[in-house]
């Protein structure tokens, strides 16, 4: 049972008891508005990252989300754009103004990531990876830090707590599922994790039901949940022809899909005293 | 991922393509109106239960629970009031009209059950216990199927799949947490198992937070996310005085709390075109 | 980590130093002679078992093993010949000379059971049928509990404290796998679990490597594996013709690679100054 | 079940039927005769360190162990000594003449490491670090990869593939326990791992009984399975004065315990005609 985490000296609510708002690009999350953030799962082209832009921006996303960087379970399978997708990442935020989060899998990304994208993600392989937590502790740069796919709530406080110990608090936290015995979904989505992340640290707590449950069709219903159950934000995959992605196509959105979501969960939102 | 289940004749979607709709001492479950089942985890005396049935009633709940046949880890532990428990139940439905349900752990309790209860309990622990489930398959009587805690979702439906083949499908689906590593909670609430299973089945898919949980102030919240992900009904451990309750009293809502959580929910539900 | 278990009272070392021997028609379990239960997972035919269990008897084992009453996941699989089965047990013994093991999966089974076999298997599903175990406990009977598939160590030696506190101390304990992440096997086996059981119990602990991997080819090295790590048993999956077997060919050896398998194991377990 | 995996194009025993052997510094991993690399798991002082080497060294080991950059969950424990250690590692090598394994986190360790020690370890939290496996794989020096906590075995593999594809092919992997909802041991020692990555690949394969379970008294019984189950090698944590530890002593066997368990290792591999 929920047990005092004395190491989390500065990510805990002891050390700060109002909630911690992240600003990215001008964009606040962990008030009263719940973000969304959506894109592809992968930067694929300047054309696919510019279409889709367009849809979430319109459907009300505010934040774009792109990988560049892929980590992958096999060598041989598509990595990422890398340099040549940061530079669409560049151009694809002058047209549509939306500021955008991508993956550093590398130390030796950060430069570059931090000078295209407005907010850096540690991919779940990688929450434990400390040396890394460590140089982003360095930066002054929002962090999209997401949950280990088997790292218990504690060890997730203790990667943020390695980030904000050496001076960079400017970050949000994503439940993305849990590895369990069931095969049905590709994790489990662990909604209790949002209040009790939230009870204990106050920085704000998102949720990504696309890598949650693995199959878009879940991820409305799911969506609904993760507001209803108090995150701050939503992490959406979407894709404006998942069935040709190069990665993640069966967990994507397409537009359409993602618009009729985005209508619903303002109405979950207003039923909670949120907006989004 | 998701694979068609081709043993679920008669609780799957293909057998029976509308939803069906359970009838509880006239309190139907499976339709617009989301249902609340609220009670103490165990009877313990007339007093607490009928305390707590005014109290639940009170607050929108439309059946009763409360255990005479408990199943607990230990022998040594308070294992239920058994049959001066069922005259209890008596009593309760008798004062307050309400409809009530308990488990029965054998098939040798199953007489006395159908007569003072509305609906059998079928616990996590007798989901696989198959001579049971035939045993209530050849009843004509509803049955609250507990998902167990290590099952899967082929697992749950064709353990529903046993009750129904023997001729009774007055089946309400539970999902109640499922066993993973984290420890921060009692057991990880899968959420995503409530759209999958009314993907599969016609039956109707109830949420318990209160022992996904384990932790009473996680209960509202997690509640919420339920009603926004879609279920048919909700089973609350509710305690007039959780502090004294012989068993699972860290996961039950005192009926002040019950109280405000029901008025949450009722702008949730209507948020998604229900009510409650 | 490992904590005490007060509620182990008569199971417990604690209750009594020295190990518990469980006699099985004529065969003790606990001493330094490591049991070998082999024979096919269902009795299917009088001809099928009595060939398997002279095959098994030349090899080697001491113990028969052969279900008729199944617990299956599906309601329309195969599930055993019950009553014709049990004949079929009576004359195989008679025959063979072997005490052997069957499976009950309800109280109601329990008279014909003990007339017919030496030991009572309580299967993996019933580990927590906490009313089977209260029945079981008033018998004289030697009873094969095998673990949960998903129960740990503390709930599997409770479940047995069930069966002693009714007065039966005559329990053989039996790690047979518990459900991971990892899908390439069946279940994975816990053999950690050995060391443990037996550290904190007085009872005989044995392992099935059959259902513990699901994979014949994997069942000789686990098994060697078993006995070296301190197990006092082994519970093996055989069948004279695994391809045309109802229930789990794919983890049952064939009778020749029993024969081998049990020649290999004689040196392992002369190595920890055991004998098989 | 067992599926095959296409794109373990160089690690697979498709590509090279015949065993791979690691050479590292002279010492064989893979043939006849099973490796016992064991030492403390923080490299603390020269004298502790020496002390430690030369006790294993008498026992049997023919390789040693210490880390000196740690991956610690919190960011306020011990983290190891850095270059100080690279410095105590040399030095204890040339007093000692044993080749030595430690652990790099972060592709800017591998210079300094590949200086120093003679195999480097990418530990169970960087298994799926990608771009540290890339650069690893430029290298020609072996690599002790160890499983995941959370990694099927398919992930597993796929990792190693990451080296290989880069052109080195002198790769150890490494069974060291997954997280279950078990807890009393602190990980679940899988070892029918084992036997499988041999069959789908032509590596060695070593066991890590001491992450394995976490407890030190556990760890000799699940060596002896380790070897009887059919690995290469095992590796152990062994500290001079185990309640004084930086880290990990409560599962680090004093090296009088050690040498009584190579002992009976001795002849459980004698059993299976291997040596230790």
């Amino acid at each position: 049972m929920l047990q005092p985490i004395p190491d989390i000296k500065r990510v805990g609510r002891d050390h700060k008891p109002d909630d911690t708002i992240v600003y990215v690009g001008g964009v606040a999350i962990g008030g009263r508005r719940i973000v969304t953030i959506a894109g592809p799962c992968a930067v694929e082209s300047a054309g696919q990252m510019l279409a889709t832009a367009r849809a979430v921006k319109e459907a009300g996303a505010t934040i774009l989300r792109g990988g560049v960087y892929k980590p992958r379970t096999s060598p041989y399978s598509f990595r990422g754009l890398k340099d040549d997708g940061l530079r669409i990442i560049a151009d694809v935020k002058r047209e549509t103004g939306l500021p955008m989060v991508t993956e550093a899998m590398d130390a030796r990304h950060l430069d570059s990531v931090c000078g295209h994208a407005d907010m850096i993600q540690i991919g779940s392989r990688n929450m434990q990876n400390y040396t890394l937590l460590e140089e982003v502790g360095k930066l002054r740069m929002p962090v999209l830090l997401k949950r280990g796919f088997s790292a218990t709530l504690e060890e997730f406080l203790l990667a943020a707590e390695y980030i904000a110990s050496g001076g960079n608090d400017q970050i949000v936290l994503c439940e993305r599922g849990i590895r369990t015995f069931e095969t049905s979904t590709r994790n489990t989505l662990d909604l209790s994790a949002v209040p009790i992340l939230k009870k204990l640290s106050h920085l704000p707590v998102i949720v990504d039901p696309s890598h949650g449950t693995g199959i878009w069709w879940l991820v409305p219903s799911l969506a609904r949940a993760a507001v209803a159950v108090g995150a701050d934000g939503l992490l959406i995959e979407v894709h404006a022809a998942p069935e040709q992605a190069l990665s993640d196509g069966v967990q994507s959105l397409r537009p359409d899909k993602f618009a009729v979501m985005m209508a619903e969960l303002r109405r979950v939102a207003m039923a909670i005293d949120r907006e989004i």
